[in-house]
C-alpha cells in the first residue's frame, strides 16, 4: 500500500469500527456471551489451523534472526490456544458492566439522578508480539460493548489473522457486525500513524508492549491514551515489620517471577533492622541466583553485593537482579519512592498503624499495599475477572485495567414532570 | 516578557504547582475547609477592593469597546463578591473526597483490595471573562486535594489578582502554600501555549469558555483535557406522552434560560401528537418571544414558523430560537439525535416504559432524561455540591464535573503477610 492507499484503508476501517460500535453498544448481554462462547468453541477447534499459522510467524522469526525473549513470547502452544478460549468463556462468565446504574438517589427538586455505565465507543489496542492479546482484547472490548480495532506486531500477523478468523466466525455466529473487532491487516507501522490520530473514529488506545513503543504512542497519539510506562515496584521493610512477614513477602515480590511488571525491582530496609534481616534475606536471594547490588549501608553487612549506582534505583530489571537501600525512616522511604518509583506498585511491610496509615495514603501509586507482596498487583488477583493492561497514569483508568476501565458512565435523570424554578 | 522570560516564568510556576501538590495531597480535610473559609472571609472584606480592581477591568473593556455580552460576564457586582464568598463556604461543607476508601473486599487469596480516592494533581484552569471562576475552580480544586495554575482572561486582569490575593491568603491562615493556587500574571496568549503543553507539571487542563478557546486548547493540548465544547440539547415529546407534563417540559427546557449550555435547541415531536400539542405549545414560545425554526411538516401546523435550514439543527442558539422537528417514531428521534446532538443532555416525554428505556440506553449524551427538563443537567441539581465545568467527553469525566472528577482512584491491598502463589 502507498500513504494514500493506507490512509484510506485505516479511515475505512475506522468508519466500519464507528459504525459497529452503535451496534455492539446496543447488544444484549446474551448476545454478547453468545459470541465469546463461539469464539472459544472457534479457536479450540482451529488449534492445528492456529499452530499451523504461529509456525509460519516463528519460521520468519529463526529466519529474521528475532532475539530469543521476543520468539519465547511469539511462541503459540497448544496450551496457549486453550488458554486463549478459557479467556473468553471467564469474559462471557463475567457480569455485563453496560448499562449498569449506580446511585438513583432523589434530589430535592424531585428528580432522580443517577450514572449509567456506557461503552467508551472504538478501542484501539496496538500490541507487540504476543498472539493471545488478539483474542483477549477483542473479547474485553466486546464485553464492554466496545469496537475494537487491533494492531498486532508483523511478526505475529499469521497468527493475529488466524485468531481474528475465529473471533469474526463468534461475531457472525451471535449476529453481530464481524467489524466490531477489526484486525489492521497491513504490517505497515504508518498505520500506527494513522490509527492514533483518527480522533472521530478512535475513542481511546491502549498499547501494550515495551517502553519504546509506549512512549512512541503517547507522543504522537491524537486520541486518549491508556498506559503504563513501566514498572519499577519497591517493598520498604519498616523497623516496626514482622520478620516472618517480611522475609516472606520480598522474597516472593522478587523470585516469584522475574520478568512481570510487578515485581520488586527495589528493597527498602530500615536501618534499625537491617543488620537482623538483610543476611538472611540475602541468603535467600544469592541461593536463588539473584544478583544484589546495594547502597554504602547494605553492602556493608552483605559481602556478595555490588554497589548500586544511580541508574539502578530507576531500573526495571525484569531479571533476577534487586537493588537495596537502608533507609533512616519512613520519610526517606517514601521520598526515595517518590522520586524513583514508576507509581505502579509499592508496598510497606510493618506492624505500625499510623505508619502503614501513612504509606497508604502519602505514596502515589496505582496500588499500594501492606503487608502483602507487590505481585498481587493484577486484574486476575483483585476480582477483575481480566485486564486489558495496568494503567499507572491518573485520568480515567488507574492500576489493572478491566471490563470498567474500557466504559464510561452517563447521568441518567427521571423525572415525572418536574421543571426547574 | 519575551519568549525565553515567559517560558522560564511558567517553567516556575508549574514547578512550584507541583511541590505544592504533593502537599495539599496530604492536607487533611480541616486544614483545607479552614483555607477555604479564611478565603470566603476575605472576600467579604476586601468588597470594596475587588469591586474597584472589577471596575478598572470595566473601564478598559469600554476603552476597547469590547462586545456587551463579555462586558456583562466581566461585570462583578456585590451580589457577586458574596456570592463568590458562599460559594467557597459551601465548598467548605462538601464531604473531603480524598482518602475515600470504597470496595475493600476480601479475595480468595486472602488479600483485601479496595479503591481510595487521590487527588490528581495539578490542575490547569483556562477560562474567559467571568472573575468568579478565580474562587470557584480554587476551592474546588484545594478541596479535591489538588494543586491549580488558573489563567483567566486577559480583560478581568485586575479583578482576577484581587480575588487571587483572598485565595492566597486563605492559603496562608491555614499554612498551606500559597503557591497552591496560583494566578498566572502576564496576559501573554503564549502563556496559554506553555500551561497546555507542560506534561511534567500539569496532569490535567479545564478550558471554561468559548468553543473557539475549547477547540484550540483541544487541539494544542499535550496534557489531557476535561472539555465540554457546546450544548445542543433536545427534547422528544413522543406520542404517548403525558400531554401537560410536555408543555410543562418543553417549555421550561427552552424559556427557564436562553444563555445555557443545558437549554434545549432543539424540539422533536411525534408526527402523531404534533397537530395536538404544537399549536399550543407555540403560542407559549411566541408569547414568550421565541423565534421559531421549523421543518415542513411544523410550518404546515404553525403560521408563524420560518423554515428551518440544515444548520439550524446543529445550532447551540443560547437565544430565544428554538428549531422543530416532526418525527415519525423513537428511532427516527434517535437518529436524529445521534446526528446532530452534541452529546450534552437530552430527553424525551414518554408515558411509554420501553420506549423510555430505550432512549435512556441508546441516547449517548452525558445527560438522558426521561420526563423532566434539560435545565436540571447541572452539579448543584444533581448534588454534587459544585462543577468545574460539565464535561461532553467520555474518557474519565463526563456530565457535570464536581469534586469526584479531580480526583482519581488507586487501589490499596491491605494484606497479613499474603504472597503469590
Amino acid at each position: 500500500m502507498n500513504n494514500t492507499e493506507l490512509k484510506s484503508y485505516m479511515q475505512s476501517v475506522g468508519q466500519q469500527a464507528r459504525a459497529a460500535s452503535r451496534i455492539v453498544a446496543k447488544a444484549d448481554t446474551a448476545l454478547k456471551n453468545q459470541a465469546l462462547i463461539a469464539m472459544a468453541d472457534a479457536i479450540v477447534r482451529d488449534e492445528q489451523k492456529l499452530l499451523a499459522a504461529n509456525a509460519k510467524d516463528l519460521e520468519n522469526a529463526h529466519a529474521k534472526e528475532l532475539e530469543a525473549a521476543l520468539v519465547d513470547r511469539l511462541t503459540l502452544s497448544a496450551k496457549g490456544v486453550a488458554n486463549m478460549a478459557e479467556g473468553l468463556l471467564q469474559i462471557a462468565a463475567l457480569a455485563d458492566p453496560v448499562g449498569a446504574i449506580s446511585g438513583l438517589d432523589y434530589r430535592p427538586s424531585g428528580i432522580q439522578v443517577g450514572k449509567m455505565r456506557v461503552p467508551l465507543g472504538v478501542i484501539g489496542i496496538i500490541y507487540e508480539a504476543r498472539p493471545n492479546v488478539t483474542a483477549d482484547a477483542a473479547g474485553l472490548c466486546l464485553k464492554a460493548g466496545n469496537a475494537a480495532i487491533l494492531r498486532g506486531g508483523s511478526e505475529a500477523i499469521h497468527s493475529n489473522q488466524a485468531i481474528a478468523a475465529c473471533v469474526r466466525e463468534g461475531l457472525h455466529v451471535a449476529g453481530l457486525p464481524e467489524t466490531a473487532v477489526q484486525v489492521i491487516e497491513t504490517t505497515d507501522r504508518a498505520a500506527v500513524g494513522e490509527l492514533i490520530t483518527m480522533q472521530d473514529f478512535v475513542d481511546v488506545i491502549v498499547p501494550r508492549g515495551g517502553k519504546g513503543l509506549i512512549e512512541r504512542i503517547s507522543n504522537e497519539a491524537r486520541v486518549p491514551v491508556i498506559k503504563h510506562l513501566d514498572g519499577v515496584c519497591h517493598v520498604y521493610i519498616d523497623d516496626q515489620a514482622d520478620l516472618d512477614k517480611a522475609i516472606r513477602i520480598a522474597d516472593n515480590a522478587k523470585t516469584q517471577r522475574y520478568g512481570t511488571c510487578n515485581t520488586m525491582e527495589t528493597l527498602l530496609i530500615h536501618a534499625g533492622i537491617a543488620n537482623e534481616i538483610l543476611p538472611a534475606l540475602s541468603k535467600i536471594y544469592l541461593d536463588k541466583g539473584v544478583e544484589l547490588r546495594g547502597d554504602a549501608a547494605a553492602c556493608a553487612l552483605v559481602t556478595q553485593m555490588n554497589a548500586a549506582t544511580e541508574e539502578d534505583w530507576f531500573a526495571e530489571y525484569l531479571a533476577p537482579i534487586l537493588s537495596i537501600r537502608i533507609v533512616e525512616n519512613l520519610d526517606q522511604a517514601i521520598d526515595h519512592i517518590s522520586y524513583y518509583s514508576s507509581q505502579h506498585t509499592d508496598a510497606i511491610v510493618t506492624e505500625n498503624y499510623t505508619r502503614a496509615r501513612r504509606f497508604m495514603r502519602e505514596v502515589d501509586s496505582s496500588s499500594v499495599m501492606v503487608n502483602t507482596s507487590t505481585r498481587f498487583a493484577d486484574g486476575f488477583e483483585y476480582g477483575l475477572g481480566a485486564e486489558i493492561g495496568i494503567s499507572t497514569d491518573k485520568i480515567h483508568a488507574r492500576g489493572p485495567v478491566g471490563l470498567e476501565g474500557l466504559t464510561s458512565q452517563k447521568y441518567v435523570v427521571f423525572g415525572d414532570g418536574q421543571i426547574r424554578q
